[in-house]
């Protein structure tokens, strides 16, 4: 696809496998009676970036212009639009359309529409979906959220991904109960996050890792009660049935089992990351009537509230700002697990 | 140990590893204040029955009286017994004693006592527990259930393991919702039971099976609404996404993946039965928000209510009436799956 001048928007778009980004132009669509034109300042960078540029995940329709932990600035809004007007702060997340027809859309599940959802970029609603790494986006107003002013808008982008897939399983799972305790696996962009949330709860939080040199930030940066290092058998006994509720936020494979030990009887464990597979003994789930629950990022519901939440507590995800220009070597980095604890771009003044 | 005058009690016992059970006599412990003492009619044959009289489940503490489907007729209670009295129909489960102190206890759920329970046979409680087939048993009256009159005894044995296994489960899952879809995986003691309370529940119930050949009898014995075999892709494929619930009976080692396809948008699959192992892919819970749960028996407050449920809805587990004498070709069928659903010895009348 050639740019012609007809090619209103600029982004950074992997062209194939290799998942380099540079720069692209191409066109977004005229803004619809229902949309909203946002002029992007911000966007996260999230480990679906990396998969879908590298045509790691499903089948990649190059160019990919990734990015869905958008915010920015409400720049034209048209005549059916109810909720938002110029200038308003917004965020756009991992979808942008869907049936808006079915029981689940009805409910406000939109993500789990009865006939699929469109996503950010990489789908199909009339021409491929591009997305967040770029200028700007036109979107229905449906799949827009209100981003409180007091809230800094770069702060924002990862509540749009990490935030509201952790934050979802944690309502539905009535975890906001003051006093019950919640082990986190993995501190990453999600992991970071549930730690978070979960002391705005008033939970008991114990974070897990596999390396001791995260301890003193789990406790003293991100305020966890309790750190433990996963491989070291006499911390992980000493917790045996001791929590209400894990959230698995690892992407790598991992046993499940030693954790599954650590939660009373009729805990939960949530599964946010993607393992390719997981291997579970039965008998410990029976003996514990212990449940093991998926859950991927959210209705539009839950993600507007959740952002009034994060409004309202001065919940801030911890991230490392990055231009562009950056962007290919923030994406090795995060192949790497080696960022603090979410890379976003800054956009407005970068992007150019 | 050799039996001496003192000895009040016949029952048959496995002496070692090969299983084989003979007549044995031992001594009941007499009757305390909180106690009843129960004559035998009846006892269930359960798979634990295998496991405990082979050693092939934690350790056997041998000779091993096993049964705790247990039901009878109360023939002496003590003065501060409540609620039975002489010639009362009762059953005892899988356990009959835990601290009665913890808040599961306090809750009703005694099955998952913070501090163990006293499993009815092979555990220790003053001296080695011995269960059911034996001509009469000792027990507090908290682990004691009524069988309505009306209930037929030799069908009521089992509803104490088999029976509240499935029930439980069911209940806590909110599946006692009619016009919810439920799949039941196995069609032995505990799956025809599910079908049973599926179809009491005014759920509509499909049979997962291996085999064609028992399409017949689950259709039109047990009544349930549909049979997939599950071999069939393509019989599974037109059950993508479509069932509320999943009861898993099946103990064998077998893929859970394509029974979650089966699942709606958060749905629920409890497992029951106890393979080895089980592998999942976690993408297929994470986009369904689905989850696995799992189950073991029920507490005194949901057996009981389990027993009236079936008393008054006329549910009726399908059995097979052996004879103590024949056991242990039963406990050999029982392995190879050939029993139409559950094996229960007429205690009363064989035992002599």
């Amino acid at each position: 696809m050639a740019s012609d001048k007809s090619d209103n928007c600029l982004g950074w778009a992997a062209r194939d496998q290799s998942g380099v980004l540079s720069p692209y132009k191409f066109n977004r669509r005229a803004v619809g009676k229902d949309d909203i034109s946002v002029k992007i300042t911000h966007c996260g960078i999230c480990y679906a970036d990396v998969l879908y540029t590298r045509g790691k995940f499903r089948k990649s329709l190059y160019p990919v212009v990734p990015g869905h932990e958008i915010v920015g600035i409400v720049q034209e809004v048209r005549s059916d639009v109810r909720g938002f007007k110029i200038a308003d702060h917004v965020g756009v997340g991992t979808y942008i359309n869907s049936c808006r027809d079915c029981d689940y859309c009805d409910d406000g599940l939109e993500v789990h529409c009865a006939n699929g959802i469109v996503t950010t970029f990489n789908s199909i609603d009339g021409t491929v979906t591009k997305g967040g790494y770029s200028s700007f986006i036109v979107v229905h107003e449906r799949y827009c959220y209100r981003i409180p002013y007091s809230y800094p808008l770069a702060l924002a982008a990862p509540l749009l991904c990490a935030g509201i897939t952790v934050y979802t399983p944690m309502i539905r799972h009535k975890m906001n109960q003051p006093g019950k305790s919640l082990g986190v696996i993995g501190l990453g962009g999600l992991g970071h996050m549930a730690v978070k949330f979960g002391k705005a709860f008033g939970m008991k939080v114990t974070v897990f890792s596999t390396s001791i040199s995260k301890e003193e930030e789990a406790l003293n940066l991100l305020g966890a009660d309790n750190f433990v290092v996963s491989s070291d058998m006499e911390q992980m006994k000493a917790l045996d049935k001791s929590l209400d509720f894990i959230i698995d936020t690892a992407s790598g494979d991992h046993p499940v089992d030693p954790y599954i030990s650590t939660l009373k009887t009729a805990g939960v464990l949530v599964l946010v990351g993607a393992p390719s597979e997981i291997k579970l003994s039965p008998l410990k789930l029976l003996l514990g009537m212990v449940s093991i629950s998926g859950s991927a990022v959210g209705g539009t519901k839950d993600t507007q509230e959740m952002l009034d939440f994060c409004g309202i507590h001065k919940i801030y995800p911890k991230l490392e700002i990055v231009p562009i220009q950056s962007v290919n070597e923030a994406l090795e980095r995060l192949i790497k697990n080696n960022v603090k604890y979410r890379f976003v771009i800054d956009i407005e003044n970068s992007l150019k």
